[in-house]
């Protein structure tokens, strides 16, 4: 195909994926690149290898689907090699044009050899490359040289630009890989110092840190941007910088998404770029900020978190909210909905899932945040990709928009002041009872959400980019039936918060019922004052056991009567460089939902994470002794 | 508790487990490690502190279990501290000695520090471990130190031994970890020359290689003996012959052992302990090796593999059985079971499944291997602690031992000899039909077993173990849905393959269906032949897409000839520096079963698991195609 056939291009830089990224076959993963959005697709040599379809059908499909093929890397050890093994490359390489003729591609990747018949030496290495690019060239094609963070020696941007610069010609040029350059702590600026027309592709992959083996990292644990520890924006900016005007590429290798439903995994995908392009601000490029995007309006807490239950769990958590000082003031007005309040913590009590279709299930199945803007939110909510949920509000009820979060869980963007003629609250008849002296409740602190195994990181990306809230660390911990793996997103301010969490790996058969619970955490300024008034009303509260004060007490020597009152009121204890945390829980309520009520002294910013297993052992216990099975 | 009150020492060397190897809570644990036959239990800190019991009901409840408590850990990060730290250490110290106290238990375990606090001094390390010694001393209890591999100054046994002895106190000996010690690849043949006496302690652990950090690997990737890589045979040789009579005790962080039920783990973990102690051999300490421990007679070949069939796929099946050259050559004299052979392939096709609990269902159901001694080998699969499935045979028919695998198939011990009184052969009634020629399939040559998720290193060591095979090489590969892990187990001959595979991530939802199929393999000495033949005879062999062939083309430049017939009759390759493979597939038949025809060329030993992606791809489609929801 002569290099004219090239789609026009376009002002803001094309988006591309690689097939590598996603489950399936070749054609599950471009029909999920394409319902994305995706303009492109980079397709891995082993997908089309599989595939039914010809060549050529492939390049159909695509342009049926809208993408284009931009890049084909059938195969990797091609320079520096004695004469025999050259002759059988530029074979294989002969073989492999024909295939990207039939498929319409005229960029082929080539990493740098990890073979134990390449040699150290630069100059052949680039002779050798010459000689494909010729080839190349010969059938309007070119070579995109790749320095793999593992190449055997050719291993840094640096080198492999050497290289091509050696080489010389004008169908070789080099292909960037983030997770190449950032994994090995390469400085990207240099970057721009590469004229643009030498940079042929850029395949864009964040990552965790990780201390292992940089081959297997990069093979299990790439994550799309925005969901890793890199500095995309800033390496982005250099490459951009340097006039690099070919597609934003993904090329993410990741056990879970390899596994994941590829139809999810390519919109999470596509969220990663849009949220990485809006990050490169005014200083970027202009024809790259995504003038779509609104920006994300100020939040100032939680607005309202909505449990849905059933006949048996709504009486539960309206006797648990009653003894826990909440005050049911509002009904709704045209829905078997209630609402309970204390402070500025509201919880709506759903009974609509009541003998409905899931009887037993009790569940956070919506959380509301207090915008600035809602129809921002709403606005930039849906640029990004997210789900709108069907307003099913009655002509006189407040217009609510809402989103659908990767667990399903509705997100709500409100504003609640009474004053303001579209809030919900007026959807609630006041029931006129007295708010009474509650138990020092004060706010919603966070809403803790497990996650589906497969969505992790993309629920966590997802709240980030969709509400304008920042990462907090990454914690581990084990706990009786595994692993777990938490990570909170929080505004600037700390006055929303979510914590997600999910098992290390996915759960089995074993213990099943206390793996996922949900929480509502409630902010206290004395957690032990509220617990005795809580037990005063005769709260669920859970038991902690004995032993729990004893290791505090050997580890911590905290003052004993501080310890004594925890100890009498089942409150646990975390500290960390910034202050303390005092916190107790609820029993579960129906299936998988109990309260937390927490104490913040000083600027502790964790979850209690380190109790975590003495609650799920606690909840274990009770849900045994009350006749569920082991 | 005096030291008077230890159990009397046994003849053998007494067995445990340390509770973290288990899921669940430390009553699941208990009950799990009691039922697998343990002796005894170390208890790990986490585990105490979220039971409801106190320590001495924890006592009391494992004396009822008949269990001894060997060893507690309650803390790290001791040793070589300024006096203030130290000050606080031994305040925490003497808090866990008031709960080892009521525990019953009279070793703490206490790792080199890993703490910023630490300082590089042997000699103020080892006074502060004499003050900690004397403490204990005074309470009748011991300090078994360790040196973790990651410990900051102190990291191999060689170096704790030197700590421990310039210590000089008779309550201060080691703990030594078989992880700690053969993951930095140390000499364990040092420990020879350690007294016995100063052994106070001995954790087992294997693991696989890999190249990662070296905390990550032992807290995630740890392995019960004999299912990694480590030689344990080696290294407890050692420390036995340095006089050490404590327990073998296991010491195993697995995330996957974590979550998995703990009564299946501990009955794996206690197996893996059987099978080490008889892999000790003659040389070892007479007391230690496994008298009770039947050796396991000499195999040779699949006896025969059976199919449980609904009323649908059994249709199928025999109609793709007779399409492959299969006779149908016996029927059962009193259950709906078909004989099928050709050579010495023996397919038993039991149609108790029809109409029968498990509609739709078709599963590889049995396994039958050729045993010198059928005995025997169900004495060895007992002692094994195999679970022994009920014998259903008539007066007349022939009593086949049989087992259950992990994974719930049945494995048979057999004698086929047609002149053998006890061949289960003569079960069958002749049907007189002519053999005819067949299509050249001379045996079985694998049966391929995808694996419950959580069992894979159990059902790896229950085949290498219960039937005396060697394990091969563990193999990961990218397949459509997600990778793949692979082992096989054989026989030194070769004649009795077991290859086992498993999702290397547990799968959810998504491409469900295609997550774990079966198969039979069976050998011809010319696969070309016998594909065509079977496609004269209209067998449902799977097609191969044609881009498969030109990418063999272009790697392997294979003889064009060949390269026709394999794509004329869908054979795919591989090869090794040993030989050639070809094979080809059938179509899925039923829920979850295939065949497979295999030819190997020279010396291959693999199982061309290069092509399972292909092979998965094809399926999916044809599943698709007739219907399935995607």
């Amino acid at each position: 195909m002569p290099v004219a056939d090239q789609p026009p291009k376009p002002a803001r830089p094309r988006t591309g994926i690689a097939t590598v990224c996603l489950s399936g076959t070749l054609e599950d993963k471009l029909a999920a690149a394409a319902a994305a959005g995706f303009d492109g697709v980079e397709i891995f040599d082993p997908d089309l290898i599989a595939a039914p379809w010809s060549p050529a059908r492939v390049r159909q499909e695509c342009a049926d689907l809208g993408l284009t093929i931009d890049l084909y890397q059938p195969f990797r050890d091609f320079e520096a090699v004695p004469p025999d093994v050259l002759r059988a490359n530029l074979r294989r390489a002969e073989r492999k044009f024909d295939v990207m003729e039939q498929l319409g591609v005229t960029t082929m990747l080539v990493c740098s050899s990890v073979s134990p018949d390449a040699v150290d030496d630069d100059d052949l290495a680039a002779e050798q490359l010459h000689a494909l690019a010729s080839r190349a060239a010969e059938r309007g094609m070119r070579i995109a040289y790749e320095a793999l963070a593992w190449g055997r020696f050719v291993n840094t941007y640096q080198h492999s630009w050497d290289i091509v610069r050696r080489a010389d010609h004008p169908a070789l040029g080099l292909c960037l890989d983030s997770f190449h350059v950032l994994s090995r702590g390469s400085d990207p600026a240099g970057i721009r110092d590469i004229p643009g027309s030498k940079l042929f592709f850029l395949q864009l992959a964040d990552a965790p840190r990780m201390d292992m083996d940089v081959l297997q990292w990069s093979r299990h644990h790439r994550l799309f941007p925005g969901q890793g520890a890199f500095d995309l924006t800033t390496f982005l900016d250099h490459v951009l910088g340097a006039g690099y005007d070919g597609p934003l590429s993904l090329e993410v290798f990741n056990d879970v998404f390899r596994q994941a439903d590829p139809r999810r995994a390519a919109v999470d995908a596509m969220r990663s770029l849009l949220a990485l392009r809006e990050t490169l601000g005014p200083a970027g490029p202009a024809q790259v900020r995504e003038p779509e995007l609104p920006s994300p309006p100020d939040l100032a807490g939680h607005a309202f978190v909505e449990l849905t239950v059933d006949e048996a769990s709504g009486s539960q958590v309206e006797r648990a909210l009653a003894a826990m000082g909440f005050a049911h003031t509002g009904q709704h007005r045209s829905r078997p909905v209630q609402l309970w309040q204390q402070g500025t913590a509201r919880i709506l009590v759903n009974a609509s899932g009541r003998g409905g279709d899931n009887p037993g299930v009790t569940e956070v199945t919506g959380l509301a945040v207090e915008s600035a803007d809602p129809a921002r939110s709403a606005r930039r909510a849906e640029a990004l990709l997210a789900p709108e949920l069907p307003r099913t509000h009655a002509a006189n009820e407040a217009d609510l928009a809402a989103v659908a979060a990767p667990d399903g869980t509705a997100v709500f963007f409100c504003r609640t002041g009474a004053d303001d003629p579209a809030s919900w609250l007026a959807d609630f008849i006041a029931m006129g009872v007295p708010r009474g002296a509650g138990t020092g409740l004060t706010a919603v602190d966070h809403v803790a959400l497990t996650q589906p195994f497969d969505y992790f990181d993309e629920a966590a990306l997802f709240y980030r980019s969709v509400l304008g809230l920042h990462p907090e660390t990454l914690t581990e911990f084990a706990a009786p039936f595994g692993l777990v793996r938490s990570r909170a997103v929080t505004d600037t301010k700390r006055q929303v918060r979510i914590a997600l969490s999910v098992a290390l790996l996915r759960r089995g058969e074993w213990a099943p019922g206390v793996r996922d619970p949900q929480h509502i955490a409630f902010a206290t300024d004395d957690a032990i004052t509220t617990a005795r008034a809580m037990r005063a009303l005769g709260a669920p509260l859970l038991e902690i056991s004995g032993n729990y004060y004893d290791d505090l007490d050997a580890r911590l020597a905290l003052d004993p009567d501080l310890l004594a009152a925890m100890r009498e009121c089942g409150v646990l204890y975390d500290r960390d460089e910034n202050g303390e945390f005092l916190h107790f829980y609820t029993e579960l309520l129906g299936s998988r939902v109990f309260f937390e009520v927490v104490q913040r002294v000083g600027g502790y910013a964790g979850y209690g994470a380190v109790n975590a297993p003495i609650r799920m052992a606690a909840h274990r216990r009770l849900r045994l002794a009350r006749g569920a099975q082991p």
